[in-house]
């Protein structure tokens, strides 16, 4: 049987909640284990210092998605699981990548062009004001990324699929300039993907500031499921699950049936508090053994450190052979 | 006795022509090996590739450089020779630079200026056009170069003092966000630096194609010679020195006695042919025992490849503690 491989990148700033949960680490843990898959999953650390220069936040989150993964039932022995700067050929791919990347295909990327725009609306003298390079170059870091291990099938949001075609771009330019090497990627979106409203109702986003995390512990969690925004209906009157947020949230961890028996229970005019006091209890238990396993793993980082070092490992016996022959393409290899 | 760091950067493109020699490779082997230098002294080649898409001249360039300058005296035990694609470390740098430096920076460099400005002379409809990621983003690569090993000193033509001056304002950039780590480099712009003039008599440079193989054959580093350009002054006339290129090319190789006895001969009207007969002996028994070791050394490249393999592994004694201590500053490092 012909294995596909999907190559997933974890942005490795912030804490992972709910939102990132239900909408993508437990669909990749889920495709993970699919038999004719082989996965790469990666912490995206070397993108995480383009948004964020504070050290101990980068180092914080690196640590909590690492342990967030492995708790969620992520097997590092099924997939390569690492971090993308523990594998010194991406970057270097990365520099022979740039030689041969037109700065006018950089220049049309969504987010440079945003950033530009809002300086253009603010009237800022330099229309650059305030980006940085990595910025304007991670699509190259990112195609580096994926054609290190030819991933053929890469799962991304919307706001991605230029980044995939950049990469096709690239990966074709230099199969054109120093013959056939790399595959052209393949964006892979998917449309059903769930997206969890947060506190307030909008998307759960870290840049909200509606999140609930993961693995909160229980108190905490309790109390922000209490804070989720509901309107002023009484106990007894019937209520619409669609639009609720509480809905929304219970139907990314329930099957059909289940949703449908909740739907009763709007109907039949379940009270807010009940109906928190419910989602509190089901999401807790959902969750408490993976939380128990994130803590421990929390309060365990070395054993965290060798987890990944594997994956390393596992991903490095490929990328090293393959930079080699990459390297000696373009005229760089030992002399003899 | 405090030692100055020196860091000198070979572009690996090209064969070493005469030019090259009396004004670059000669002073920098003589001032590495002064006592109060540590000498890194490297072959560019991951510069290379911004520049030339051919693999077998890249990797023909770098294998003459190295051996040229082995062949002209270069004591691999005293000075720290490597190649910059043998030290991973630097291209892992050159991102953690690339995501503190603005992008205006870049936008000033002459290099990308020049070719926007040729864009705009052409009416080309895309200002950016033909302008590659490699040459938009070097001067990081550059810098990264120079401060991996806190060179302090960085040997440079006019041409590339903005390109230190970048250096030093994004090594201040680091040091600001993520506490002191990097000294701030220096220009050293040696103002009598010698420039021979090649068979045109322009400088002599790859670009004008007039240049003379420092290493070539004896029959036809004889016909070259012949073809230096003079003017039609017959055998008995008296004749200037000043602005001829014979005399130029003689005077780069020996000293002021040297050069007033000839000063006497051009008085006393010496002819073309006997002067350019004079100058191939004179610069054949200059140059040839180190032709003979350097096509020794071309014969071997095996050779080649142990001694930079030597001087990448001293280089690296520097550059894999310092990269892993650069890491941690900036948040990426073992978890435990």
């Amino acid at each position: 049987m012909t294995q596909s491989r999907v190559l997933t990148g974890i942005t490795a700033t912030g804490i992972p909640h709910l939102g990132n949960y239900a909408g993508a680490i437990r669909p990749a843990i889920e495709a993970s284990q699919a038999s004719d898959t082989e996965s790469f999953l990666f912490m995206a650390d070397y993108h995480a210092l383009i948004k964020c220069h504070e050290p101990a936040v980068v180092q914080q989150s690196a640590r909590a998605i690492a342990a967030t993964w492995l708790a969620c039932g992520l097997n590092p022995e099924q997939v390569t699981f690492y971090r993308q700067s523990s594998i010194p050929e991406i970057l270097e791919l990365s520099w022979i990548l740039t030689t041969i990347t037109a700065k006018g295909l950089m220049n049309r990327a969504h987010a440079y062009k945003a950033a530009v725009q809002a300086n253009v609306e603010d009237e800022a003298a330099d229309p650059d004001k305030g980006v940085e390079m990595g910025l304007f170059a991670y699509p190259i870091l990112m195609t580096a990324d994926i054609l290190m291990f030819n991933g053929q099938k890469i799962p991304v949001g919307k706001d991605q699929i230029q980044h995939i075609e950049m990469a096709r771009d690239i990966a074709q330019r230099f199969n054109y300039l120093y013959g056939e090497t790399f595959q052209q990627p393949e964006a892979v979106v998917d449309e059903s993907s769930m997206i969890i409203p947060g506190l307030d109702g909008r998307k759960m986003s870290k840049s909200y500031g509606n999140t609930i995390p993961l693995f909160e512990d229980e108190k905490k969690f309790r109390k922000l499921i209490n804070k989720v925004k509901t309107n002023s209906l009484e106990p007894g009157e019937p209520k619409d699950p669609k639009g609720c947020t509480l809905f929304s949230i219970y139907s990314a961890f329930t099957d059909e049936a289940a949703q449908q028996e909740m739907r009763q229970r709007y109907a039949d005019g379940i009270g807010w508090g009940d109906l928190k006091k419910y989602l509190f209890e089901f999401l807790n238990e959902e969750l408490k053994d993976k939380r128990e396993e994130y803590n421990r793993l929390m309060a365990d980082p070395a054993e965290l450190d060798r987890q990944l070092a594997k994956g390393a490992e596992k991903a490095r016996a490929h990328a090293t052979p393959f930079l080699q022959e990459i390297k000696k393409k373009v005229g760089i290899s030992p002399m003899a």
